[in-house]
């Protein structure tokens, strides 16, 4: 273990990250690995929301609007960079799943197409949504299996198909796509490619103008640090934004919103995609996590993500008799920022592991998954989380937590 | 003027909401008459989003949804009251828009009918969305004119028509219509009723289910007091619940959300009319205004609200030579919580008044909207806005400032 906790602490002293742990709020007795369901509070957010609450709401009260009613496409132009957009491609708002039900609905209405594509292990609004919206065009939602082959995609795509929709990387199994190559399938046969980067967008590289993508949304409270429900966001490639109608048309999507004009006249920019008053006040933290995120730069992110899994994988796989299976891909460059683990015992294991001050989270009916956040997560910390697994499986009192999930109705 | 002011004075120390506006935060050089688009800040406001910023998010981090999860509907409960609903018939979600399109689409689809009436002064997206909702089912929108009688109502109505949405308050204008009375006109043609109550909730009685009355949405900004762009609601009366089919169905909508089905299972109860993770720093805000208004009870609210726009009405009509037309129902049973002017100059006119600390709405083409928030609205400030009225149109200095508007893109 000696040999290892210098090789951990090695690789936080020379860690570039390292300073960006000192800009959120720690509690050291905690180890976190769940920033891909909730990033942490960034400590510039507590000024942020402080001020837009005490200082203007307070004292601008509707005066405010002056500068808060483009935010949601100003907060999207910082947040282009992190996803290989241009500025004017992307808007902060609503939540992901109305945004993947406005672009997905507006590149149907286009195809002309009755079915969309997507994966069995999608997201579970993803795969209503586009259920929904196939079912709403006379088609159906034709499912691949999770975690497709590029081949798998190939064979299911045909001229029935107006949307290929998938994660760029899986939230089940932390399973990454090539963007690139995956839009090129839908794009052969004639299909709109919409990706949800909402386990993406700050935690890989995301090149979606090089891709060619034409559509994608995602959500700003995992590896974005947002906040609670955080808004989400959409990417609208430009050429398609005075071309596609999407579905929602609100105040903010009219050419001239302040006319209250008796026609609909929508506007050609991204604010076509844009429905209504965006929650300044989560918006304003989502921008602050945003922000730090880009500072970073996503290639140091990435860089030290795969050092993070590695660590974990390493150091899983050093011991074979505890029963896990590795689901994510074992490449790193086949996977996103967490790691996934199945075991028979996975919902004990997991309450097992937060009453030790370690926090995974669970996804049934088996996995374990582990988070990894380059910004606050330390190899120290990895090390640690290791300790407490190994402890937990050696002593078995996991199980002595109760075996399945209550319901949630 | 010696005389008024002592009325005015004298109205103030009767009035049972008085101790009210104590518990917003309030800058004296200011007179806020544009509650009705953003309301002020609950002092209140400042502890509860630092509480979920600084304890929730930052220290319980993802275990916070144990509690946050169904907010949502735990919010829509605290609402309820004030709008005649039931507990389990309100949830705070989405904005406004989104939750007309949800409720409308499912009334349409439910009616198996085309067409859709509203009326031309209906807020924007309001009749942007509608007509969007018709589209999709084949039909059109069948405009009434703006503030339509019951007869007129009644004349559009006819059995094409799956749906009948209306502002309660009309957001121009302030006329009230008769909730009752409208929504049985809807019934009486086999047709869903659809309410907005942006403009009515907190600031005057509304009594869905008495009425009732179908479907619902709203904002909680305005005279809620939820701050900038807070979430809104809907309400689907309970008997609904379990038979309408929402177009955007979201893993809160299903009826187990973390067993992440492979089927789409929509729960029976309101979370069918729940898509997506709620902002919770605005969702705590929103909760925090509602639960003030609901405090001050909506009876004692309207009482004042009702002498409030009289005593606004009066001052207005005690001078004739000015230019004003009064575009609000003079029968206060037919008005909400804001007056409308009319004036050629209506544009100059709001602006000299911001610049004199006299904060009122402009509409276009010709309308100043001078809200009045029971809650905080003094019959003083009433009568000092009166004086500043008087003075900008006496010194005619208005017609320093620009004509029009500037126009947003």
């Amino acid at each position: 273990m000696s040999g290892f906790a210098s090789v951990a602490a090695e690789s936080d002293a020379a860690d570039p990250l390292a300073p960006f742990r000192s800009r959120f709020v720690i509690d050291d007795d905690l180890i976190y690995l769940d920033g891909n369901s909730l990033g942490r509070l960034p400590t510039a957010t507590i000024e942020a929301t402080r001020r837009i609450v005490e200082e203007e709401w307070a004292h601008e009260l509707v005066r405010g609007w002056e500068h808060w009613i483009d935010q949601g496409v100003a907060v999207g132009d910082r947040l282009a960079p992190l996803i290989g957009a241009a500025p004017g491609e992307v808007a902060v708002c609503d939540q992901t799943s109305v945004n993947l039900y406005k672009v997905a609905s507006a590149a149907m209405r286009a195809s002309g197409r009755p079915n969309v594509v997507t994966d069995r292990g999608n997201f579970p609004s993803d795969r209503y949504v586009l259920e929904a919206v196939a079912g709403a065009h006379g088609g159906r939602l034709i499912f691949l299996p999770e975690d497709p082959s590029r081949e798998q995609i190939e064979e299911a795509m045909n001229d029935s198909v107006g949307v290929l929709s998938l994660s760029h990387v899986a939230y089940r199994s932390g399973a990454m796509l090539d963007g690139a190559a995956v839009t090129a399938i839908a794009h052969d046969h004639g299909a709109y490619m919409v990706w949800d980067l909402a386990h993406s967008a700050g935690s890989v590289p995301v090149a979606l103008n090089e891709w060619n993508a034409d559509l994608a949304v995602g959500c700003t409270y995992k590896h974005l640090n947002g906040g609670p429900g955080a808004p989400g966001y959409l990417y609208v490639r430009s050429d398609l934004q005075s071309v596609l109608e999407q579905p929602i048309p609100g105040w903010f999507s009219h050419s001239d919103q302040f006319a209250m004009a008796q026609e609909y006249d929508p506007s050609p920019t991204i604010r076509r995609f844009v429905v209504g008053t965006p929650p300044m006040i989560s918006l304003v933290a989502a921008a602050v996590g945003i922000d730090l995120t880009a500072k970073a730069g996503i290639d140091a992110i990435r860089t030290k993500s795969i050092a993070l899994t590695e660590a974990f994988l390493a150091g899983i796989e050093s011991r074979d008799d505890r029963g896990f299976t590795v689901v994510t891909p074992r490449d790193p460059r086949r996977r996103g920022s967490h790691v996934t683990l199945g075991h028979d015992h996975a919902y004990q294991i997991s309450q097992a592991l937060r009453a030790r001050g370690v926090v995974p989270d669970f996804r049934e009916p088996n996995l374990i998954r582990c988070g990894f956040a380059p910004l606050y997560t330390t190899f120290t910390e990895v090390e640690q989380a290791l300790a407490v697994i190994d402890d937990v499986m050696t002593s078995g009192d996991y199980l002595s937590f109760p075996a399945t999930r209550q319901r949630v109705t």
